[in-house]
């Protein structure tokens, strides 16, 4: 947001249009220089790390942002169009976000386990971790990293193919037209206090309505277990218990709570107020979220038919260690959220009257 | 301690040696009580959990006490008998904390399972835990089950054949002579709080330093890994590194001052004095050391030969636990320790004049 945009809201004077209207053209804007760079850098790197993947970032920014903006203030957007182009950003994020997902995962498996075995280079604060010299370590790590690749390798070609769709280059023309023009409804034309605030106030409510309903109670004590020893409070139904379901099912409100949250702070910077406590949280809930992912994927890679049962040990304690990277997230998220529960008491302006 | 030996070391007018024999011969009559008992409960549990071990925890009480106090007033006792006798207390101690120290092996190993596979019977409050539902849980079950009774069958025929050999006559003889007379120095005649203080500050002292050297700042934060990732700050010296050995050797400092503690303690209670931080400190080492017991036992059992993967995979996972306890504990010492560093403060009488 423009210094020119923060005085505006401040000053109460801009119309809810014309702030979403900046923020908006804004972003397309950045989406639309991003685009062919993130083209380039996947087509660059052919199953190898991207070297630089600073379109990409500034792609998934832009991406995120107009989604995000277009879902907390519908109210004000022409609903189909708005519906359509989320749907659109939707489908691309999902497909940009796969391949640095796979990379992550695969950074946070082989690090956990060099970190267990005690090989992380360099280590010369650290000692060896429990794994050390265990038989079934490198094998476990040769199978991860064998199966991340090919996991990798097999997105990133459908990535390539999807990146020349006739989908993205029509997502590319929609964004074009959004900096041309937004597609507003005659409300946008209210004062940016009166129609902004209430919708980011929903966001907010959302937020902590969300924060709310997770079990926080569970994991206010450090090692109490939360999303290792208990998953949730279902009765043992027995026979139907699967553990992968259950764990999806336990971490599922915490994979929301971060979506409310990102769409909390991307209102906020609609209308130009600070949303530092919400990145601190949305770094927790990352954590999380990489964690989870990466305990699951130890969990179906132990499944691999013919593994040694050394191996199999292996992603055993490594599926513990990253479901208590999960815990210690919850137990941090915990901490922080008390203090940072978004307020927004000192937006409230008196409203502007009405035929001013 | 009577409250005749309170009021004695109280007044000071007592003598060390009346402080000591009074204890020592009230703790070889316990010893001589419960021996029987604790003979005929061995006797009467054919590799069955004990119905009752009232006598056997009697006599291990009994054992505890005297052997900690011939070692910490060691300066007051005849030097080889006080010697002698602690070898065989020590020895009979070993000998009757085998067999328990397997039940409650087992106890953990099998109750932290079925947490995990979420069977824990009567769980209405708890949901199933992260190994639910998993094909290797029952087979992971049924081997540690099966090895721990082995081990616990072969452990009991043992004792049995070790409680009816001279060595034991021989210890109880010892005791029933340790209620007729305790073999003191002539610096017993000295006055209790001159010459016990002194003996009983050390074993503090001796707690105090075990305590500082271990390693509090690294589990200063909850999750940050203490004996899980990082097992002491040994240099990761390739081709050495042997995971059991290396986490035996990381758990060793803490068994040590759990070995200080328990002196501590016996030692206030010979002076009269209050110990129940001690016993929290206890509390939570004990369980710091089952743990790392079942840790082991766990690594130890996925090395069974033509174990399945699902069964090593969940072994792994129990084994992650464990280590997470082991921390946990670690993170509870670590919060209790600087509360309840005992002091003795408040025991500075002035000497009592040397001619008086």
């Amino acid at each position: 947001m423009t210094d020119a945009q923060m005085t505006a809201l401040a000053a109460s004077t801009a119309t809810a249009g014309e702030i979403l209207s900046s923020h908006l053209t804004a972003q397309a804007g950045a989406f639309l220089r991003a685009l062919p760079q993130a083209v380039g850098e996947v087509g660059a790197r052919p199953g190898s790390v991207a070297a630089s993947s600073a379109g990409t970032e500034d792609l998934l920014r832009a991406v995120r942002r107009i989604g995000g903006v277009l879902h907390t203030f519908a109210a004000t957007f022409e609903p189909a169009w708005a519906q359509e182009s989320r749907t659109e950003l939707r489908w691309l994020l999902n497909l940009l976000a796969q391949e640095p997902g796979y990379v992550r995962r695969s950074a946070r498996l082989l690090g956990a386990l060099d970190t267990l075995s005690g090989a992380e280079p360099g280590s010369g604060l650290r000692g060896p971790g429990m794994l050390a010299g265990h038989a079934g370590a490198p094998k476990a790590r040769a199978l991860l990293d064998r199966q991340l690749t090919l996991a990798r390798t097999r997105v990133h070609s459908s990535v390539l193919q999807e990146l020349r769709s006739a989908r993205l280059h029509a997502l590319a023309d929609r964004m074009t037209l959004l900096v041309g023009e937004v597609p507003l409804l005659a409300q946008a034309d209210g004062r940016a206090a009166v129609v902004l605030l209430p919708q980011a106030t929903a966001a907010l409510a959302a937020l902590g309505a969300g924060a709310e309903r997770l079990p926080l109670h569970r994991a206010a004590t450090p090692y109490g277990g939360d999303g290792m020893r208990r998953l949730g409070s279902v009765p043992a139904a027995r026979g139907a218990l699967d553990a992968d379901a259950l764990m999806a099912a336990d971490d599922e409100p915490w994979h929301q709570v971060r979506i409310l949250l990102k769409r909390a702070r991307y209102a906020l910077e609609v209308c130009a107020r600070p949303a530092e406590g919400l990145d601190a949280l949305d770094v927790t809930l990352a954590l999380h979220q990489d964690a989870a992912d990466a305990a699951a994927h130890a969990a179906t890679a132990a499944r691999t038919p013919r593994i040694t049962p050394a191996t199999a040990y292996v992603l055993g304690v490594v599926h513990a260690d990253q479901r208590l990277e999960v815990e210690a997230a919850r137990y941090a998220f915990g901490r922080q959220w008390p203090d940072i529960s978004p307020s927004i008491d000192g937006w409230e302006e008196p409203p502007a009257p009405r035929m001013a």
